[in-house]
Order: structure tokens, then C-alpha cells, then sequence
């Protein structure tokens, strides 16, 4: 059974280097990895809000949030 | 060729979920993952501090620098 990890992020540069070291680098024998771009399906902020990501790039493990350096708050996706 | 792949916390709980999740979820085909208690080995603080770790949980993957949450600042380690 794969665990599901889904990445978010916004497409700036602290995203994508997150999601090139660490999304990618996870062991796709174990993970199911999703890669979210919030900044182009906002329907999506409210879901990885309800998880408790608070900033991108944030990669949720099992349902637990990781936040990976500090691309922008979520909020300002809102904007 | 594996990258180096090196996991620094202190053993707090936010660093044991990044650990369990986030490193030990790495691809090991692809990562020499190396994990480093800061609170315990101080002497590699330095080394840290070096590559741009300001905080622990931290990951280093080919020398960059991914801070993952919060646990404590490396400063707070020293004192």
C-alpha cells in the first residue's frame, strides 16, 4: 500500500527547488506523490488548508504537514 | 552515484515526524541519507551552519539546505 503525499506549491523558486530535491526524491515504491500548483487550482487551497499547511512549498505525508523553507503564506495566493 | 543526503535535527518531536516521514521516505537508490543529532554530536554544528541550516529539522540534499517545519534554531542548540 502507497502512502499518499501530496506536494503544494505556487511555482516559485523555493517551490521548485523543494520539488526537485525532496517531492522527487521520495521513494515512489512507498509514496503515491501528488504535485498540487496552488497558484493555478485555488479551488485546492481550502483542502490543504483543512490539513494544516500554512505556506508553500508543503509536502503532507499521511495526512501531516510539512512545511519546506518559505516560498509565500497562503494567504497571498488568495489575493 | 548517490547524493548525499544528510538529516540534521535534535530529537525533538517535530524533528522525529520530518525524520520518519520525510527522510526515511527518500529513495534510498538515489540518497546516501546520513542522519545527525546536533544536540548530541555539537561539534557538527559547524558544518551545518556552513551549508545554510539555520534551524533544525533539516535537510541537506546536495547541499542545499531545506528547513522542514520548526523545532528550534541551531543557536538554541548551542547554548
Amino acid at each position: 500500500m502507497s502512502t499518499k503525499a501530496t506536494f503544494y506549491h505556487a511555482g516559485c523558486p523555493v517551490c521548485v527547488a523543494a520539488e526537485q530535491m525532496v517531492a522527487e526524491g521520495l521513494d515512489r515504491s512507498k509514496f503515491d506523490v501528488e504535485v498540487v500548483h496552488l497558484g493555478l487550482h485555488i479551488s485546492r487551497i481550502a483542502e490543504a488548508e483543512r490539513v494544516g499547511v500554512r505556506s508553500v512549498p508543503a509536502l503532507v505525508i499521511g495526512g501531516q504537514p510539512f512545511h519546506i523553507n518559505h516560498g509565500a503564506d497562503l494567504a497571498a495566493l488568495k489575493a
